[in-house]
């Protein structure tokens, strides 16, 4: 188990993490519609990061990571409600290391089976119950595993950073120097990325995290000042983002560098997935649309200008995502 | 309307229509996942063509055409079950040109509001009655509009070729210089085009068109060397391909370049939808997937090696795809 957990990356440490993903992690399109347009009142630009391997961010971090060990470590171990396990799990395959998962027991089918299908063992806890920190550092210590923390580690921030370095060719490209980056936030490791990639490469582009209604830990903590968590735990579709706090390393970059946080409802994300669907032809998980909701939803919220938005993951199950388009068809 | 009709383009064209589409059109990622490298057996690239502006590969050649029509033209016509609709209605609006679209009344609802809200004049005709191709030239003829066909137009062709441009790039960076590359097959536009660009770009790589059973046209004609044309009209789900016969420009094209053509039934065109929707986060409409059924389950009848497959739309609508999922989960 690791000990030093360093400061957060500088632009140099991002550029690195770059050179370790190069070639091996997907360079996702920005992508638009002039339909998103319309509803948003603005120019929407969607990072399409449901299409990185794995399907989401999260390769970037875990590959970073787990790129960046040392000869002879003996396996690696990571906790993960899902997209962060599936990153370890095949970063971990990919440099021919053990790996072990530990996942919340109500995790979508779809995550559980793909981290075990990428060759990982996964221990289910109860999300309720046994402490999941504790047990995953029982873990690491029994078998000697390098733990590879879901944000507040300065490879993976590097890493989640890397999509910040894309995003500032990709809007420079399309004109767009100035403007809002709206991201999902989770524990803020890809929100601390973005932010410090663009205040080095694109520093009219602000970024601002949207969380989940209920789970806007961050929001509340940047208006704070100070790291606040989330007290209830009420019921949401947008399970890859239901992180209890901003993290130590993250929260910091975050208030440095960030806007206000946004909230958007379960409604208005599963509008955002319908919305993806039918305009830009991405699969979303209700937690990777969060941003494009309040991009749509929320202008009255934003500065005047154009609006990027991460699409961060697409890991969702037929079933929910078949009841999402159902209940609110292709129309936002 | 234009009575010119050139031969098939040379590879200087495709890099003319390059040239036009750079900066306009989306440089479509080529996706894979090992769970599809494991279904099929093989090494699977997915150029994610349902990405390009108006949700098909339709856009490349529709703008190709457009923007090298010449000054003062009054306006364009064309006549498509939808995905060349959206592409020529958006090229149309790019150039400040009014457009009207022939569509057939049961084209789905998606295509049909989508061309109308791009600013296009939709007009419906009967695809079992009147002859649609004659009320498109009488229209044209009327509004002295310039027709953009389909398939057999040189500069539409060089369109669709750009996308082999990206492919021989793209496959070679993922270390493929080898295989086969099957695409989705209307009247032979895309594959044409590909065949084409990669004779040029990456000849290794060897054309096979994939269509859905009973609308095997290409692949009769192949196998016959003359044009053949599709007899009964049974129901398909996969609307965007169900063209009549290979082109006059095409064919020729195909019959010098491509490998024997491939069938696939609509139940495995909706398997490789669900496939895309939980491998690679992809939206693909019935006949932008059939393509990838063939890379999945006819695995039988292609050469060993890497197979890139083209996913060239994804304009399906909610209740279809819904359906599609709830039929076939998300395991091919």
């Amino acid at each position: 188990m690791r000990d030093d957990v360093r400061g957060a990356p500088d632009i140099g440490a991002i550029e690195a993490a770059a050179g370790r993903l190069a070639g091996t992690a997907v360079v996702t399109p920005l992508l638009s519609s002039p339909f998103l347009d319309e509803v948003a009142g603005r120019p929407v630009h969607v990072k399409a990061e449901c299409l990185q391997k794995t399907g989401s961010f999260k390769f970037r971090g875990a590959w970073s990571a787990v790129s960046a060990l040392p000869e002879g470590v003996r396996g690696v171990i990571a906790c993960s409600s899902g997209n962060h396990a599936q990153g370890v799990a095949l970063a971990a395959r990919m440099r021919g290391l053990p790996a072990v998962i530990v996942m919340p027991a109500d995790a979508p089918r779809t995550k559980r089976e793909n981290t075990a299908a990428l060759g990982a063992e996964v221990v289910l806890h109860d999300r309720t119950g046994e402490d999941r920190d504790a047990l995953t550092e029982r873990l690491a210590s029994e078998r000697g595993l390098h733990l590879v923390r879901p944000f507040d580690d300065a490879d993976v921030i590097a890493g989640q950073g890397t999509c910040g370095l894309e995003i500032a060719v990709q809007a420079a490209a399309a004109g767009v120097s100035t403007g809002t980056v709206l991201t999902c936030c989770g524990g803020g490791g890809l929100t601390a990325g973005l932010a410090l990639a663009l205040e080095a490469r694109a520093p009219g582009l602000r970024v601002r995290p949207v969380e989940p209604a209920g789970y806007d830990d961050a929001g509340r903590s940047l208006a704070a000042g100070t790291i606040l968590r989330n007290e209830a735990a009420p019921p949401s579709i947008c399970d890859a983002i239901l992180t209890p706090a901003p993290g130590r390393l993250t929260f910091p970059v975050m208030r440095r560098l960030c806007g206000p946080g946004l909230a958007v409802s379960d409604e208005e994300a599963g509008r955002a997935v319908a919305a993806a669907f039918s305009r830009v032809k991405l699969v979303l998980e209700p937690g990777g649309a969060v941003a494009l909701a309040a991009a749509l939803f929320r202008g009255d919220a934003l500065a005047p200008g154009p609006v990027i938005v991460t699409a961060s993951g697409g890991n969702v199950d037929a079933a929910l995502f078949a009841d999402i388009l159902t209940r609110y068809g292709d129309r936002p």
